[in-house]
């Protein structure tokens, strides 16, 4: 077969190996039970869009000390084994009489002393990719050691980005503008929304994404209703506001951004819109350091909205980006989370035009020492107008 | 804004919400909880690609009787209000204090007696898609009530297809099929995988795919060694064989089937190895009916591919398909499903053609009385030939 994909050296793979013992050995954890495509990834490299498929689950196993252990189906043999892991354990999955259940609980009791500690992620912006059923098997078979959370020690170390990561997402970022760029036209050759979605899809892929795991977006008269909804076979027309938002792959890492088009020439309240949202980026991007908190990055972009006379939107305004289409902190007025250097973050004002239409623009960076480094391209001061 | 896409009727809605109530009822439950895309979609029809953000949880439940209640993040109330659902009740999520567990447990309080039981899927092929201590905080919020596994509830009622259901996944092998019948042009193109690949995502956008969730393969001299790697940027060349394999998407329903392709003129042992893998799935085709069980037509595979002299594949050899990639049953000598009327099935014969080499086959078809009826246009029986 063709050799597998490897997306980075070796030695990224120890350096988050070790920062992530660093980070259990504070926490008093004797090993780290990884469920998760993102976190599994992280930890070994293992690459791989089955992860489509609900039927199987999949362990990593990162002891106290020491290479990765990876307890996985069959299927996943040859590819787990151009990973970054030391041992690889196998079942015939899906086994309905016993799905791993056995050989997982029977690892972490050969890796984790009787009094020791697992760490597991069960707070925010995690959930436990296995059968709940299979979970409290194993929590009865490993006892007296016993399952801890472990969102702090995972999230702490994923949130700082290393150059090699860096990189790889400016890659799928460039890959992105360059897509946008061929929005005007692929408006052209088809006008009906769910028409300009699949053409946006083809070109992310023509310009170089692995794949496209999101695309969303939305267009309206004026603004848009939201920005989750699947496109409609709808004719765009003159007044309408188009977004297109899309989170494209190249080697695993993921881009997080946004578009607005004008189709036709746009009034001057969605003028007055987007360069409030173009002026709340600009303060950021001047004015963030590490050090401040999520929250704090909030109130500067609402305080910066508000001033320019716009309604800041009610959702959060931005988060992390890396391995997955968003990661933590969420830009909210709740989230205390410290922003540090080397986090890539995306800044995502919203502002409402009027009851039900709004406008949101988005940007990719890597917070420096001196301030935001923009991955994206900085969208056009001018909100672009697509003539239909 | 636009219209959202509404997938089905009303009544397709009314009927799957009466079918799993009938199952709660014969169950024992008050109520039924469902965190996961699939089964949210499947209740309400709320399709959305928003789910690739792991950030915030998503529940929906429904009572023993009546309309389904759906507690979400705000940023999901307006395409949720176009959903079958009754009521709406929304938080402000992400919320690092308390991300919906209140509103969660209230909820369930208000719907289940005290003495009551909740239906959760906890088994085989599941997994609960919110923080797991945020369960843990639910479960004492809402106790006396308690969780039990739905499992059973929920996968015998989704497991069969309404007509509506089997017309979307008709639909989308129809789609793939056009796009498998590209890749000839696309190799001519440019015949690195990695650019295959790409070009074989394109096509199925252009061919009317709302999205491509899921495109894996191979390629290797005499057979490929494994069906999930990603792709590197190698040449094909003569003596390779070429597999892909499509998990397409068209209003929430998938396909999931593979193509075989000879670079150059292939060997006799891969000749002979794609003989037997059609010659099986034509007995299944042929002899295949309701009442059998998943594991006797696993044996009806591997018994036709003995029979001609082949090594059978270790995995499972077949799946049931829908509103995810993969569905239960899994064709093992494990799995005792009962195999009924309008299941929608993968016939996903593989064999070993040496070590490390091996050809996978797969159709789809759904299981009407009289035998299986193909979605996918049956492929060539003999291995389809691209000069290099």
């Amino acid at each position: 077969m063709a050799d597998p994909v490897a997306v980075f050296p070796t030695e990224e793979f120890d350096r988050r190996r070790a920062a992530l013992q660093a980070g259990m050995a504070e926490h008093g954890l004797d090993a780290l039970l990884l469920t998760g495509a993102a976190d599994i990834f992280y930890v070994t490299g293992f690459l791989t869009r089955f992860w489509e498929s609900p039927a199987r689950p999949w362990f990593v196993i990162l002891p106290a000390r020491g290479a990765a252990v990876a307890v996985i189906p069959e299927i996943g043999r040859l590819l787990m084994s151009h990973c970054s892991v030391g041992e690889i354990r196998n079942w015939p999955a899906p086994d309905p009489s016993d799905d791993g259940v056995t050989l997982l609980a029977g690892t972490l009791s050969d890796l984790v002393p009787e009094t020791g500690n697992i760490g597991l992620p069960m707070g925010l912006e995690t959930s436990l990719r296995m059968p709940l059923a299979d979970y409290h098997r194993v929590v009865t078979a490993i006892a007296p050691r016993c399952f801890v959370d472990a969102t702090e020690v995972v999230q702490r170390v994923r949130e700082i980005k290393s150059e090699a990561e860096i990189a790889k997402i400016r890659t799928i970022c460039g890959i992105a503008d360059r897509a946008f760029d061929r929005v005007p036209a692929i408006v052209a050759n088809d006008p009906r929304l769910d028409a300009v979605f699949r053409g946006f899809q083809s070109v992310l892929l023509e310009e170089g994404a692995d794949w496209v795991s999101y695309t969303a977006g939305g267009a309206g008269q004026g603004g848009y209703g939201d920005v989750i909804s699947p496109a409609a076979p709808v004719l765009l027309r003159s007044g309408d506001v188009l977004m297109l938002d899309t989170g494209a792959v190249k080697d695993g890492y993921f881009c997080d951004f946004d578009r607005n088009y004008a189709i036709g020439l746009p009034s001057d309240d969605v003028r007055r819109a987007h360069a409030a949202l173009f002026s709340a980026t600009e303060t950021v991007l001047e004015q963030l350091r590490p050090g401040m908190t999520a929250r704090e990055l909030h109130a500067m972009l609402t305080r910066d909205l508000i001033a320019r006379g716009a309604v800041p939107g009610g959702g959060r305004l931005g988060h992390g980006l890396g391995v997955t289409l968003t990661e933590w902190p969420s830009f909210t007025d709740r989230d205390k989370t410290v922003l540090r250097e080397n986090m890539v973050l995306t800044l995502e004002p919203s502002v409402e035009i009027a009851p039900g239409k709004i406008l949101v623009h988005e940007e990719d960076i890597v917070l420096r020492a001196g301030g935001p480094e923009l991955l994206t391209r900085r969208c056009p001061a001018d909100l672009p107008v697509i003539m239909p």
